[in-house]
């Protein structure tokens, strides 16, 4: 008999990951999507193209830390559609501000609609996630979750409209904190309020999700640079294009102290032709590797914390997920 | 003994009926600017700009509304400044969706910032004023803020970007209806609800509020008309050089069906001297004094209304309140 060679990829490494909460995640998306139902044209239709997609990952957190303990299902969901719905919402939003007209392979809101529907459609979701919250009637959720939202805003207006030195690891690493990991480490807190959880548990949550939250987006910039384009949705180097300077950049700069790159980057002067070479550089210098370490540094001190979280089978999967971010190849 | 003529102007109207609440507005104030402490340049910049001014309005009508029962007054002025703070959110948005440059006299944050930034402070804003109901601890009044906002929005999407018909005054009152009447019928309903008011209460507040709203546009849409400059702080028919209806074109066209202005003003294709002479048009017609008895007949549902809560100097402010709206003159 011959022997199969198993080669598995990182996604399908997600597929088995999620496999034992796929019932809850399509629930979420029942709820999620329902936030699009009763609405007029072109509202709806901006709704349904938003809301599609996604690797429903902060879904996925949610559910899997909800089920370290005893919390009703119901409310779990409804907890996980407000992530999602908000996450989508700050997309929206985030798209329009960056100029970004490519997402997940498809044409984002604001290359489609004038940036005022686009504004508003982001309004609107904005308000559905905080509906979806006041269901859980739960106060303290709800002062989490505002705040999540106004951390990212502020942070964002901080990072592209200050004069800060963008190619420090300083700004990056409370750029991401604000923009992505504020809502994953929002989200396992609301979780731990959910719960019932004890107050080092809620701690342990909270900087559970940060963690997790900047790993991911540090691969995902990562993935910026070495990414192909049918990967990644959009052509690589997008970041820099959009002149967002990520971790793998700042690596190469203190590799090459010297490099002038990333001021032409900044400055928006940078021609399709050097971008390339420049991510060439990067790819060749030794920084990839850098950040991807930095990332694992990240997962590691997750896996630490989650390690003093109720044992079991959920927790578990979490130890795969970390594991899966810093694998995937989008 | 000369006697003095006395002349009571509108605005010093206003000032005497305010009064009794004026500690009130001050300690609203001080909540509403608060949400821009602690934040950094640029943001607290734009926020120390958008918050000020404004009639205060809305927290008036909050305080009075509360003051018809016993609430405790450091919730009533958190729910105001909850109210007030959404209100400059959804201004900020809206000046950006409409391209508005000028409000109050001053230029708008849209004609100072990027879009990008505009959006992201109206986003922080909108967060803090959820921020703001998360301390009432109250998850009814929660709900009915954030369908404020998304029927607000929903709205907006729906008059600007659908192929709905706008001159008709049924497209307009459902326009204004979720505009601006939503967030004054939300904010005296969530009075009730802060009160504990009976379902009775709480419905003739709600209905109290609208029709307040419903007014107060319509002699905005009114002042667009027939304002000099120095009073609207914009030159008059802004309205319509952003393309909207209102009421007195509406009215106009009512008086004059085979008018094909309108037409012209919605293609965006009137210039400045077109606009002037259509804005003098629209005065000498009668179409001024349409729209006028239609917000009066409003302000009259709304004070019956307004009689069948608890009597009072608090119900006699809000019936004097009801008058100054239709007698203002900006």
């Amino acid at each position: 008999m011959q022997k199969m060679v198993e080669v598995s990829m990182p996604e399908d490494r997600l597929h088995t990951i999620l496999t034992p909460v796929n019932k809850d995640l399509n629930k979420i998306e029942t709820i999620t999507n329902g936030v699009g139902s009763g609405v007029q044209v072109p509202l709806s239709s901006m709704l349904e193209y938003s809301l599609g997609g996604g690797k429903r990952l902060r879904s996925a957190l949610v559910v899997l830390t909800g089920s370290l303990y005893k919390v009703q299902k119901r409310k779990l969901h409804i907890l996980a559609a407000a992530v999602e719905v908000l996450h989508s919402a700050t997309l929206i939003h985030d798209d329009l501000v960056d100029n970004s007209l490519l997402r997940r392979g498809h044409k984002t809101l604001n290359a489609l609609w004038p940036p005022g529907a686009t504004v508003l459609a982001g309004d609107y979701l904005l308000a559905r996630s905080v509906s979806l919250i006041a269901e859980l009637e739960n106060p303290d959720i709800l002062g989490v979750f505002a705040e999540a939202l106004y951390t990212m805003s502020a942070a964002e207006i901080t990072y592209h409209y200050s004069r800060q030195n963008k190619k420090t690891r300083d700004v990056y690493f409370r750029s991401i904190d604000a923009k992505t990991a504020s809502l994953f480490s929002a989200a396992a807190h609301m979780v731990g309020l959910l719960a019932g959880s004890t107050k080092t548990d809620i701690a342990s949550l909270s900087m559970f999700g940060r963690e997790f939250g900047i790993a991911y987006q540090i691969v995902d910039d990562v993935l910026d640079y070495v990414g192909t384009e049918s990967q990644l949705g959009k052509p690589a180097g997008s970041d820099m294009v959009d002149g967002v300077i990520t971790l793998p950049a700042i690596c190469y700069l203190e590799r090459h102290p010297d490099d002038k790159s990333i001021d032409r980057i900044i400055s928006g002067k940078m021609d399709r032709r050097e971008l390339s070479t420049f991510l060439t550089m990067v790819r060749e210098s030794g920084a990839i590797q850098d950040a991807l370490e930095e990332a694992r540094a990240h997962t590691r001190k997750c896996k630490g914390v989650l390690a003093k979280l109720p044992a079991g089978r959920p927790r578990q999967s979490l130890m795969d997920l970390l594991d899966y971010i810093v694998e995937r190849t989008h």
